[in-house]
C-alpha cells in the first residue's frame, strides 16, 4: 500500500509516550510504591478508567468547575454519559459501598490508576498521570491517621529520600471550623476563606496577610494558632514512631470538599523547589453518596510526575537496565550471509541460558559482527556472546563484557555460571 | 451532608471492577507475561489510552466498521477528535516510526495496555480488556517469525500449560495470495474470501463448504493445500527447538488487513472449549502510514479475559495470597477500650517486623479479640499476633496460625525467625 499523505507520529496533546527507558522508571516507581504499601498490609485493587459521569457530579459545588470544564466527559453510543476518571477516590468509595456488608474492616486498599484532567499542559500537570491511591476504611481512631501519615513517610524513605528532603505538614478541618465560628463567618465566607488558605503557598506573604484581614483574621491567628487536640496526638504518636519531620500548619486545608478531619501535605523542602508533593486526609462521609452506612476513611494520593521530579533532582532514580543480560551475535560466512543452522544453534543456546534464568536476546546476524555488538551496546545489554559455526562445533564461546571491553573464552557449561 | 437520592454503586456497563482477589489474578497474569517475554529480551513500553482518531482511519476499508461503530471516539474541548485505543499496534507503529533513526534494530518491545471496543458485553468480549502486545521490529528473516511463535509457546508454558492444552496453527498470506491467483479472484472477491476463512471456526463444516464453492474452491484445496515454503521452514525450526504442538492450517488468516506474511493462532484444544486464544503474524508495511522507510515487523496480542478462562478451567490460577503475612490484634482492657500506649506499642512492633521484610497489618482493636481474629481470617492473613499490655511489658507474644489453629508463645526476637 502506498499512502500519499503520511500520518503524524506525535502523541495526543498533553499525554506521554513511554519508551523503554521512561517506562522502566514508571515501573520502578510503581513497584517501589507497591512494596512499601504492601509492607503495611494494603491490598491492590483496580477499576476501569471509564465511569458513569454522575459519580463526579454530587460532591458539592466546589467540584462543579472540575466536572464541567476539566473532565473528559462524553456521551457513548448507547446515550450514557461517561467520564474518564479525574481521580480515584469516588471509584474506591463506589467499590467499597457496593460490598460494604461483605468486606472486612479495617480495610486497607491501594491502587495505581491513571487519571485524566482536561488542563492546559504544563510542567507537572499533564492531561493524564498515574497516581498511587492509598485508603484505610473503617477506623475513626487516631491510629488510622497516624498509620496513613507514617506510610506516606515510609514510601519516600523507600525511594531513598531522607528526612532532610521533605516535611509533612498537618492541618485540621476542626481548626478551620473553630476559626470560622470565632469570627462568625457565613458559609460562603468560610468557603472563600478555605480557598484562600489552600492558595497560600502560591501567594506572597504580604498579599496573603491583606487577604486574611478581609475576614477579620490576623496572620498570627493562622501561624501561631493553638495546635488542635487531634493534631497534637498525631504528632506525639508519629514522634514515638521516630517520625519527626512533621509539624502543624493551620494553612493546610486541601482543595477537596470531602475532607472532614485531619489533612496533611508532604512538602519538598529544597529551597529551590519548595512545593507540595502530595497529600491526603480523613474523609468520613464519602460513602454517604451511596449509602446511609457511615464508613470512616483516611487516605492520600501521590502522583507520578511530581514524585519523579523530586527523585530525579536528588539523583534517586535508578539507571536503565535492559531486560536482556546477554546478546547473541551471529558470526556468519565471509559474504555476510548466515546459514540457517547457525541461527538455529544460537536459538537453542539462548533457550538453554533462558532455562537457567538468564535473559537473552538474539541478533539475527544479517550484518557485520561489529554492528551487532554496537546494537547490544546501544541497548545497554552488558554481555555479547559470539555464535558462529566454529563456536557451535567446538562448544567454546567468546563472551565480551561491553562496559570494560574484556573478552573471555568459555565452554557452554561455564557460560551459565559466568553470566550469573 | 445528607444526600437525598443515593448513587448507584455499579461500574460503567461492560467494564470490570477489580477487587483485591481479582486484581491479584490480573497482577499474576501481567507479571508472568512480563517474566516470560523479558527472558527473550523484550523491553516494556507504554502510551496513553488517548490517541488521535486519525491513527485508526487509514488502515484500509476493512477497518471502517471498527472506527465508525466500534470505537470510543469523541471530540475533546479543544475540537480534537480523540479515540480510546481499540488495539495497541497502531500506537507502537507510531512510536517506532517517530524514533526509527535512533532506535536499535532488531527491536524487541512489549506492553500490557488496556484497550477499548464499543461492543455488546458478552463472555470474553468486554468493552475494556488488557492485552499483552509483543513485537519484533527490523528483521524480515524467518528466525524472527520463529522466535515470536516460540515466545507465544513459552508464555503458555510459563503459566503451567502443557503441549496437550493448546496447539499453534500457522497460516500464510502467501498461501491466500496463491489461492486467489489460481482462481483469478477479483480484489473484492479475495477480500470476501478472506473474511470467510477468518470466520471458519464459527461455521458448520457443511455451511463452510457451500460458501467456499461460490469462489470455485473445494474444501480439499483448503485442507490439504501444500505447505508453503515459509511455513515449512518455520515448522522445521520450531521442531528443532522442541516445539511440536504446531501445524499448518491454511484457513488461519487473521482479521486485520495489515498482515503481510505468516500468521498464527493459538487454540485451546479442550474438546469442550475448542477456540482461538490469541494470535499474530508478520506485518511488514505497518510503518508506511508514517514514513517511506520500511521496517519489517512480526508480533502478537494476547488478551487477559480469554487467557484467564483458559487457565481457570485447568486450575492454573494461583490461590489468593494477601499482602500481609501477620495481623496484630489488640487485647484491650476489660471494658473494651484500649489505651493509646498499647496501640502505639503495636505500631512500633509492626515497624520492627516490617524492617525485616515481614508485611504486617494492624487491627486498631476497638472490638473483641475474637472479632479481630475473624477479620484476619476473612482476609486470608496466615498469622495473628496478640498484643496487649502484658505482652508489651513481658516481650512475649502469642502467635496463632489460622490455618491450623496452632498457638505458639514467642519472644520479640523469635517472632522474626518464626514468621519467616
Amino acid at each position: 500500500m502506498s499512502e500519499t499523505k503520511k500520518l503524524s507520529t506525535e502523541a495526543y496533546k498533553g499525554v506521554r509516550d513511554f519508551y523503554p527507558e521512561d517506562e522502566a522508571i514508571q515501573q520502578y516507581l510503581f513497584s517501589t510504591m507497591s512494596r512499601a504499601v504492601e509492607r503495611f498490609g494494603y491490598a491492590r485493587y483496580d477499576a476501569s478508567v471509564l465511569e458513569p459521569s454522575e459519580l463526579y457530579k454530587s460532591k458539592g459545588a466546589e467540584n462543579e468547575e472540575l466536572v464541567n470544564e476539566q473532565t473528559y466527559t462524553f456521551i457513548d453510543r448507547g446515550d450514557r454519559e461517561v467520564t474518564l476518571r479525574p481521580e480515584m477516590t469516588p471509584t474506591v468509595a463506589r467499590m467499597v459501598a457496593a460490598r460494604r456488608r461483605e468486606l472486612s474492616f479495617p480495610l486497607r486498599w491501594y491502587s495505581i490508576p491513571n487519571v485524566f484532567r482536561y488542563e492546559r499542559p504544563q510542567r507537572g500537570r499533564l492531561r493524564e498521570h498515574w497516581q498511587l491511591n492509598v485508603d484505610l476504611f473503617g477506623s475513626s481512631s487516631i491510629e488510622a491517621d497516624v498509620e496513613v501519615i507514617a506510610l506516606a513517610h515510609a514510601i519516600l524513605k523507600e525511594f531513598g529520600a531522607t528526612e532532610k528532603d521533605f516535611e509533612i505538614r498537618i492541618g485540621s478541618r476542626t481548626f478551620l471550623n473553630e476559626l470560622t465560628a470565632r469570627h462568625r463567618l457565613s458559609e460562603d465566607a468560610a468557603k472563600s476563606l478555605h480557598t484562600l488558605l489552600d492558595r497560600r503557598a502560591k501567594m506572597m506573604i504580604g498579599e496573603f496577610e491583606v487577604a486574611l484581614k478581609e475576614y477579620g483574621i490576623s496572620l498570627g491567628e493562622i501561624n501561631a494558632g493553638d495546635v488542635p487536640n487531634d493534631v497534637r496526638m498525631i504528632l506525639d504518636h508519629l514522634a514515638q514512631l521516630g517520625i519527626t519531620n512533621v509539624r502543624f500548619d493551620p494553612s493546610i486545608i486541601r482543595g477537596f470538599s470531602y475532607y472532614t478531619g485531619v489533612v496533611f501535605e508532604v512538602f519538598d523542602i529544597d529551597p529551590q523547589n519548595n512545593r507540595s508533593l502530595f497529600g491526603g486526609g480523613r474523609y468520613d462521609n464519602l460513602l454517604s453518596l451511596f449509602s446511609d452506612d457511615l464508613v470512616p476513611a483516611v487516605g492520600f494520593g501521590m502522583g507520578d510526575v511530581t514524585l519523579r521530579d523530586f527523585l530525579e533532582v536528588r539523583g534517586l532514580l535508578p539507571a536503565y537496565t535492559p531486560p536482556a543480560k546477554a546478546y547473541l551475535a551471529i558470526a556468519g560466512s565471509d559474504n555476510g550471509s548466515i546459514s540457517d543452522s547457525i541461527a538455529l544453534g544460537a536459538m537453542q543456546l539462548a533457550d538453554e541460558l533462558r532455562a537457567t534464568g538468564i535473559n537473552v536476546a538474539i541478533d539475527f546476524g544479517d550484518r557485520k559482527l561489529g554492528d551487532q555488538i554496537k546494537a547490544a551496546d546501544k541497548q545497554h545489554i552488558p554481555f555479547v556472546i559470539v555464535v558462529g559455526a566454529n563456536e557451535l562445533a567446538s562448544g567454546t564461546f567468546t563472551v565480551k563484557e561491553l562496559a570494560t571491553g574484556e573478552e573471555r573464552t568459555m565452554s557452554r557449561g561455564d557460560l551459565i555460571e559466568g553470566l550469573k
